[in-house]
């Protein structure tokens, strides 16, 4: 089966994003580089525009638009950073975004999409349906639909991230990246494996979203009912477009629980002084948490995002040790 | 009066350190440009080795001593980060820090000076004399004494923060530093007006430890009774050697609220992701809360550290608001 992109898509896709997205740090930590027995590269989406790599995909969908279509407007659907992505992408052209966002969506990522310029509606994640009111948006005004991951555009504009890793950190043993709806994790793998076909590429997955993992050992797209608090990785099931090139080019998707990413957002908060949301922390922990195989000795890893409300950030504490 | 260090030994300090303190990155954030109403230029010194600015004068003084002086140790009396330091510094050359360390300081500051290799000796803030205990140290092991501030290598040390930060940015209307004892504003006073004599210099002072601001009402040195957020800041009266130099080169300093440290560390944390503890913030609290002249364009800030322990973090909680 054709692959949805090539390499060459997620070069086209640097080339259009550039006015738009932040060529993000790398940043290294010896502490976290002990704890995890290899010497780790961070890509910090975490400091992209709108706090996570979402404004890739969006960005070099959104560029790619006709003005016509862009006069008719932009919709998506999105729990919160792809959200205010799109509403990103859409302010720099003029495009107005309509956003169907779930009501118990973090405030801090509602706040920003308004902030942006974005008009959002929301909707009951229990009772009713976001691509059902997606699709009436977009039959009512025609505009285009802006989808968080299942799109050649999106796969191709996230992959940008491995090629500003791969590109800055040198030739690596592995790169992973969190995994909802496949979306980074496809365009990484594509361009990753261009660059250094040895490279080995992993996911890391909450165990209470383990659709992706799930689906690589039966070999077609499993659903599952997501329960993390990775919010941005609540995806109940891999994308059509997406899982192909997961099951073709990555080698395993390794699960964490909510407990490792909290405690991986702790580290990275406490030792590195970065702010990354649970969601943006997940391929860190599967490598500060050694679910990864014991040989890898440098190891890119995408830190996606940094969206997070205060009031949830208080409750990652630490279990209380004695004193 | 001659005053304590020039130009000159900020410049050989930043040779004397290069192999020990890291050249942390410049930061930018739209979001709080805006809300400042100037280009602000972030110095993140909670990226630096240790968490916080106070290598850099550590090590200055540390990498100067003779191996005779180095065979003896180090001694030296700090809340937290002046603390770690030391001794990563000391451990650096082969040499034993003892650190005398108030019994309530921030847990993870102590873990930390533990962990690289420092010796630490608590004391009751409220009925000890810390500098009596080093003292008494000093005498027993004829160990060198690293002060806080109050010494020409230290300010020459914390000067180069501002070198860097000049040398990457360009000309600026303006720098500021948070301010304890005087020696991080001190040095970069120092620096900053030679590389560029039209520059205002500016301190950033916690309102509960305003001994600084006093100081310069009284034109001498005067004493308070801290009480802060700003742990670091906890100093009572500036130093005999800092002060002259804060008198001829800084135009003000701007006090701030606790309440406006805690926005201010919050800002930085959910807007730039970056962690910054309280007594880091103090100088970007002002910039923040308009506490300087409203036609400075461009402002250099250090954000002098980042060491926080978790349990305190969450207590820096916005206000309540209606939702």
């Amino acid at each position: 089966m054709e692959l949805a992109i090539q390499p060459s898509d997620v070069r086209a896709a640097a080339e259009r994003i550039r006015p738009l997205a932040r060529r993000t740090p790398l940043v290294r930590s010896a502490g976290f580089d002990a704890e995890a027995g290899a010497r780790v590269f961070f890509k910090c989406e975490n400091f992209q525009k709108g706090g996570a790599f979402k404004i890739r995909g969006a960005a070099n969908l959104i560029l790619s638009l006709p003005p016509a279509a862009l006069a008719r407007g932009v919709v998506a659907y999105s729990s919160g950073n792809h959200a205010q992505a799109v509403a990103i992408a859409a302010g720099h052209v003029g495009a107005q975004a309509t956003i169907v966002m779930p009501r118990d969506a973090p405030r801090s990522k509602m706040e920003s999409t308004r902030a942006y310029g974005g008009l959002i509606i929301t909707y009951d994640r229990a009772t009713e349906s976001r691509e059902a009111i997606a699709d009436r948006i977009q039959k009512d005004t025609a505009a285009t639909l802006v989808p968080p991951f299942d799109h050649p555009m999106i796969m191709a504009g996230q992959g940008t991230a491995a090629l500003e890793l791969l590109d800055e950190a040198g030739p690596l043993d592995a790169v992973i990246t969190p995994v909802g709806g496949g979306g980074l994790l496809s365009g990484c793998a594509t361009i990753a494996k261009e660059l250094e076909p040895a490279i080995r590429v992993f996911g890391g997955e909450p165990e209470g979203a383990n659709d992706t993992f799930l689906s690589l050992m039966a070999g077609e797209r499993i659903a599952v009912q997501p329960n993390t608090i990775a919010d941005g990785l609540r995806v109940p099931k891999p994308g059509v477009l997406t899982f192909p090139i997961v099951q073709r080019l990555v080698e395993r998707v390794a699960l964490v629980t909510d407990d490792e990413i909290r405690a991986t957002v702790r580290f990275l908060l406490l030792r590195l002084k970065i702010l990354v949301e649970p969601s943006g922390a997940a391929g860190a922990a599967a490598v500060l948490f050694h679910k990864l195989p014991r040989e890898l000795r440098t190891i890119g890893v995408v830190l996606s995002g940094g969206n997070i409300d205060f009031e949830d950030l208080t409750r990652y504490a630490p279990p209380v040790t004695q004193t």
